[in-house]
């Protein structure tokens, strides 16, 4: 089968190409000491920490963290929401959660319902992507110990109303918890004015890092169970882990070289800033949306145009399994989207896709408008080739 | 201070230098698809799934594995024995280990014992690195679930005798858990004739691989909880992790590119052969030690001379501070050692150093006997210089 250039819109996935300084700093790391940056094992150890720190300080003025040590390095957003729900909920704790959530978090509560009898409530959302806030000021009760939810879903693109979510949880003196696999480095995110106590973030998509590479945020005053008991160079003789950050939460070794490359992404992020990487995500939804709903047969997802989104745009062709467009679009077009059900069976439900899935186009900072344009008359083509 | 050219005599902590195959496989990922290697977005997952598959299929034939799905990849060794201890003790149960394990046993074990009320014995290491098998035969109860143990300590590099501890521990229906830190890709390791249950290893140890990487082997018939829960692409609409592997063990954007790099470590070994690297290694130690003992006051750690061991050898100078010296020989000497306390504080109730820890040289397969002189002048020097 012929090449074709890739137009790669698989963003929500992981975001590629990766700035060529993400690379770079991995090798650096991956092949130092080099001759100036240190030497010797307290040279090697001083470069690792200050590799880690240097990244850790770099998340902190994104998500606008006091304190850099507050931040913890993980291996990707599930294992960050993995301690974060589990290190959080207690036998018979109340959790409030949103009908878009990804596996991420559906799966680590429904452990916890079947392994510490918690229970959950899932609020819903409608199809455009609106959550029910009355519904889930409701839905407190005595013993609700945390609030968790997806900044943005992973299939409609909706934007959730997290600071308001925020102030309720607060108000019922229970945690809030976002998965920020979405927005983090697409969306601002501000962890003061927000309320988030705990983010789970993503290495590898919108922050431009490598894939093992990921985070979770802890306010100064919540102390979690850790996820990951073990060696942390400090308090050695302590039968327990030590209390103190980041090495409370971070045993045995840790990813120096993929961070040293995470740092580089959030590099490329602040540089263009936030504000711009999301407009330009917008705009192409924009571009997308209208064309789109121009065919024949074809649904779009989420929320409707003019409104806030993230740079996700699921869609159906009906009569046609999303698998199959998907397919088309990759094999003939040389257009690579993501099919399926996208780790989101409830997300599905709320979009009314539970059968046959949805085809997910999305986008990032050096997404072209050509590129657009080049899925807007695939997606034409093959909806007339019936 | 001046520069010196680095002797880096601390690969018990990390290896260094990477081969550069390993380097540049991890760019081709990240950096990937090529033109060649598929494109789109069935061709990039396609890529990543082959990646993590091949890097496996190798990992297998270093290991005597029969099925590669058998093997989980996990950030490094301390969530491999997290995933093993914690995915496999229950209420009640009892562990047994032994006093060289690290803390990355040691501190889940503790966590279990305070969290599940488990019970554990840690069996006497004399302080020549012998086991006590008659004590350790005598500790199995009723309730033992599994016996866990250091395969070579990191503090006095003896080799444990993971062969008969396996068939003790299977003769009382235990499962078998080894922790390869100190051993993968430089002893040789077969699950099958050592009958190994769950083998957790590092990929950036003897494997050569980067940091960020590790794994563990599960036996067949074993089935554990997971540590992660969350997405995998597979059986999304389950509540349940699937029970298909590797799935259920890798929740989440796996580390795509650290495996490619680990994929090329476990090229280099292979084709070195660990018979070739374990000799290299062990010579050097046999050059070390008879020379450390001439110097006056020097005390060597673990097993004596001509006895099989791993390429560790730790030491201690009288009336002198572990930290003390590795500090002169980093400076003075640009020599890099380890010094302190290990993560092992068992291992030095075992040794005897618990005041004032040990000085802790480790050789590679691109140490020389060169570098192993200029140690050997420089403790000399130090020894002298009181």
């Amino acid at each position: 089968m012929k090449q074709q250039p890739l137009i790669y819109l698989d963003h929500a996935a992981t975001s590629w190409p990766k700035p060529a300084s993400v690379g770079k700093a991995m090798l650096e790391i991956l092949n130092g000491p080099s001759a100036n940056s240190g030497r010797g094992n307290y040279g090697m150890a001083l470069q690792a920490g200050r590799t880690l720190f240097q990244t850790r300080a770099k998340l902190a003025e994104l998500f606008h963290i006091d304190n850099p040590n507050d931040l913890i390095f993980t291996s990707n957003t599930t294992e960050a929401l993995n301690l974060a729900l589990k290190g959080s909920l207690r036998s018979g704790d109340h959790a409030i959660a949103t009908m878009v959530e990804h596996n991420s978090v559906r799966r680590p509560l429904e452990y916890l319902k079947r392994t510490r009898n918690i229970s959950v409530d899932y609020i819903t959302v409608n199809p455009d992507g609106n959550l029910d806030l009355e519904q889930m000021a409701k839905a407190f009760r005595p013993n609700t110990k945390l609030v968790v939810c997806a900044h943005s879903s992973n299939l409609l693109g909706c934007i959730l109303p997290i600071r308001e979510m925020g102030e309720l949880a607060h108000k019922h003196g229970a945690l809030f918890v976002v998965d920020a696999a979405q927005t983090a480095g697409g969306y601002p995110i501000d962890v003061q004015t927000m309320g988030i106590d705990l983010l789970a973030f993503p290495g590898h998509k919108g922050l431009m890092g490598p894939q093992g590479t990921g985070g979770l945020y802890i306010h100064p005053d919540v102390d979690l169970e850790p996820l990951m008991h073990g060696g942390t160079g400090s308090q050695s003789e302590a039968l327990e882990m030590p209390t103190v950050r980041p090495d409370r939460y971070e045993a045995g070794t840790q990813n120096a070289v993929g961070i040293a490359g995470l740092g580089a992404g959030v590099d490329y992020v602040l540089e263009h800033s936030v504000a711009a990487i999301y407009e330009h995500e917008w705009q192409l939804t924009q571009k997308l949306i209208p064309a789109l709903l121009t065919i024949k047969g074809v649904s779009v997802l989420g929320p409707g145009l003019d409104l806030p989104r993230t740079g996700i745009v699921a869609f159906t062709l009906e009569g046609r399994d999303a698998s199959e467009v998907a397919f088309l679009l990759d094999r003939k077009y040389g257009i690579a989207v993501r099919a399926g059900y996208h780790c989101t069976p409830l997300g599905h439900m709320t979009a009314g896709t539970t059968q046959g899935g949805a085809v997910r186009a999305s986008f990032g900072y050096t997404t072209t408008t050509e590129e657009v344009e080049q899925l807007i008359l695939a997606v034409q083509a093959i909806a007339s080739d019936t």
